[in-house]
């Protein structure tokens, strides 16, 4: 096992990799932006530099300066965490080059699920249901016009290289489409240096659920049961789910086998998840690969009992799985929620200082949290300031906890978006397990959000 | 199911029924002391009324004021937690006298198993092996004496009303007895009205294991295993774990049945407790049967998934167990650390205001704590603060996790136990697994502590 590790990230999730760190004996290096000098992370590494100034261009995407950081402290890995550098091929081979292991899957591997229209193309060659639509990019309004024609709207547009929905729209003419194509095309440009645009059919009603996989380097892949995560604002998911309500067994087994099938197609190593996209029938289709860890691992690591974190570790050192499908065992249902520092009405970002913090706690309630009484939430990084994650024996036990979790959540000082969150919920729908993306279109009434 | 309920207790176990009560929509009634006005637990209670003054016998042990806010607030049923009144006969059947109904087994199970003599003897009927000693009350001095030469030495003379060691005293000669008698017995008699006492022959390095038990009022009797508790500080215990890492399958298998038949024997409904010594060959022997939730019985519910609350609660309300010996499965490791406001050094009670307060979070974390920052720890009662539970995969990895969390606990302006359970989860011999109930006195080192 590795004897020190850099973590190339902030905020709860560097905290959580520090844990399963310290669990196992790691010494462990943090990396912070002038910003974070204060961060809860930073206290808990055994070591920690400065890495630059806020925002992140300047600090936690200094991908040089961090592989510096790695080697003059003799770390010998690097995890990445989620967002940041997690997928991003170049510092995954920098990283190789300098003798550092980037824990993830090969620059390669990481370059060709980041492009989504080249993930399209990969996935149907492995025999994976993907969602009708073109796999080449639109260089024009007229190419993507034609194509539109072809496949029939309603339709989404795409980004090939998009991530967080910038670069996404749902056209339903023509008209809308050559509204919407210079201007996402530009988004993406600016946002990820790729204006490559692509269309997909839209699907009605769609739930996104998503297989979590790990492969090791000897061709072992392992389904880990799947995550429901229709649930999103700004489409961005905030409640995410395992298993998923929705799906009926015969649907499970064929999303965990086409799961299994595009990680061995591309050969990859690591923890992964492959997000599908759900129409109403139950048909299925590839969406896209994430080749890092997700946000919403710990609902996965609830049912199975197994810690991600360690797991991506041991295939990073070449170790072989030591479970196989059969071992894992489906075991209650846990449900995560996103706290963010925003405001409820809005979803806009509300920065500033925590007066007074208190984590809820009792039978099923885990936090993952990055913050305390004092801490300063700053405008440069994401407002997700932790995660609650309740478990419960059956679905009903599980909701049932997180909503008076949530009540119990204690946190003054700035505004979050708890109280979307309780709706959330209690809301029947909700409770009735039937969630799509437009959930919180649907159903959410932001008058109704009294922000304690 | 009831709709309304009082707690007949205080701090986190009084907060750990109204969770569970919150879960399944049943209303709460709390009762606290004036010394308690400001508790977590009184806030979160549905209703809460005073019941008198600090000490216990001018509130929480006033049976008839509690059970008049009960019926005035319009309670259907008492839930006693641990301590206090939770094995009071005469409580029990006020309770039912008065139309409530009192959530564990009748007044006559209660004192038949109060009275560990007649204990003694129902269990032999029940065919459950029993320590060598005498099943009658010792009247004097030489009474004890000729027993104890039936019997040989070392010998534990023990008060039959007994409970945290109180009235309880390893005699290893004639001598030692004749000092030994009148103290133990006196004591006895002012502690709990009652000063028969008997003897038992010493086991030599016992370890103190207990079989959880659920039983409903249909005679169906389940296991959820057991739980190893030999680490103990003045006769209480500290740490608590499941499944014990000491006794073997056959053993288990075995104790298992034992605690069956116990229950079965004496007609018993609700959750209980068979506590046993095991001695180094794995003999086992009845100890005592408690009749009442423990306070260690989290770590049983990490490895079933169960909620142990519910089912007293189901079971009160004449519902059938809704599984099988064989339904409940073992899943991973438990332990529970009991965080009390004391001298670490000394284990005297450390009473004072809490200026800061975090608790420890992340994978595999439980806490159940019924203090926050501002809270007043009063020198009233029990000093208990609260408990700590981790769970792993593994016992290795509870372990750490334990420790871990241990170390992010933050609590200022009190001293507590916390460097001494860090001491204890990191020892070798409590990593062994082989752990007695002599562990603290062997081991522990306080002057090796920092009280940080």
């Amino acid at each position: 096992m590795f004897s020190k590790i850099l973590i190339a990230n902030r905020g709860e999730i560097a905290l959580r990799v520090i844990r399963t760190c310290q669990k196992l004996g790691i010494k462990t290096v943090a990396i912070y932006s002038e910003a974070d000098a204060e961060s809860l992370f930073v206290r808990e590494a055994d070591e920690a530099y400065c890495v630059g100034k806020p925002p992140v261009n300047q600090s936690y995407l200094n991908a040089d300066e961090i592989i510096s950081i790695a080697k003059k402290s003799g770390a010998e890995a690097v995890h990445p965490g989620y967002g940041l550098l997690s997928e991003n091929a170049a510092f995954a081979k920098k990283c190789n080059e300098e003798n550092l292991v980037f824990i993830g899957p090969s620059p390669e591997i990481i370059a060709s699920m980041g492009s989504k229209i080249e993930a399209r193309k990969t996935m149907k060659e492995a025999g994976v249901p993907i969602i009708e639509g073109i796999n080449t990019s639109l260089e024009s309004e007229e190419e993507a016009v034609l194509a539109a024609k072809e496949i029939g709207y309603p339709l989404m547009l795409k980004a090939s290289a998009g991530g967080g929905g910038i670069g996404m729209q749902l056209v339903h003419s023509e008209e809308e489409l050559l509204k919407a194509f210079a201007g996402n095309k530009k988004r993406a440009e600016s946002f990820f240096g790729d204006g490559a645009m692509f269309l997909e059919k839209y699907i009605d009603e769609p739930h996104h659920i998503e297989v979590q996989i790990l492969a090791d380097s000897h061709g072992n892949v392992v389904p880990l049961w799947e995550r429901e995560c229709s649930i999103q604002r700004r489409n961005q998911k905030v409640v995410e789910e395992a298993p998923s309500p929705f799906i009926n067994e015969e649907t499970r087994s064929n999303m965990l086998e086409a799961a299994v099938k595009a990680a061995q197609h591309i050969g990859y190593s690591n923890a992964g998840t492959i997000e599908f996209l759900v129409d109403k029938e139950q048909n299925f289709y590839f969406l896209e690969m994430n080749t890092r860890l997700q946000v919403e691992h710990p609902v996965t690591e609830e049912i199975t009992g197994l810690d991600l974190v360690e797991e991506q570790l041991k295939v990073a050192v070449g170790e072989k799985l030591s479970f196989t499908k059969e071992d894992v065992k489906r075991n209650g249902h846990a449900i995560e929620v996103r706290i963010y520092a925003e405001d409820p009405k809005t979803f806009f970002p509300s920065p500033g200082k925590i007066t007074e913090f208190q984590l809820p706690q009792g039978d099923g309630i885990r936090n993952e949290c990055a913050i305390e009484a004092g801490s300063q939430v700053t405008p440069f990084y994401d407002p997700m300031i932790g995660k609650l994650i309740a478990w419960g024996g059956t679905r009903f036990e599980a909701c049932s906890r997180l909503k008076l979790a949530l009540e119990e959540y204690k946190i003054e000082g700035i505004k979050t978006n708890i109280p979307m969150l309780i709706q959330t919920v209690s809301h029947k729908q909700f409770l009735s397990g039937y969630t799509t993306t437009q959930f919180v279109n649907e159903y959410y009434l932001p008058t109704l959000t009294s922000t304690k």
